[in-house]
């Protein structure tokens, strides 16, 4: 079974710089990979704040979140 | 050929937890790792500071420097 990856972001440059390089070089045979865009998907802000996000991007893998670099606040996304 | 990812860190909790979970969730098919640790390996400190790292762990892939949580300053480790 594969495991899950999410990768939450704003749509900021920092963002789509993290999106296309790391997250691209996830190993895709292991791995699930959700994107959410927390800007558009505000219904998801409380899922991400649960988990210990604090900025995006950020990318979680089982539930233990990575912060990549910093492009925006989750508290300015609300 | 394969694309090179370099993973430093100084063996601080925050810089294992990400080598254990994010380093290991890289293809390696397509990705050539090679881990440096800073703390110990200090002739490698000039070339971190040259690709634009500021603290550890940080992941670099094709020189593109991806900063993951915060475990230590670099200056710290000089």
């Amino acid at each position: 079974m594969k495991s899950k990856a999410i990768f939450y972001h704003a749509g900021c440059p920092v963002c789509i710089s993290a999106e296309q390089s790391l997250l691209s070089a996830l190993d895709t045979n292991r791995f699930d990979v959700e994107i959410v865009h927390l800007g558009t998907d505000k219904s998801r802000l409380s899922e991400a704040e649960e988990l210990g996000i604090k900025s995006v991007p950020a990318l979680v893998l089982d539930r233990q979140v990575f912060h990549i670099n910093f492009g925006a606040s989750l508290s300015d996304l609300k």
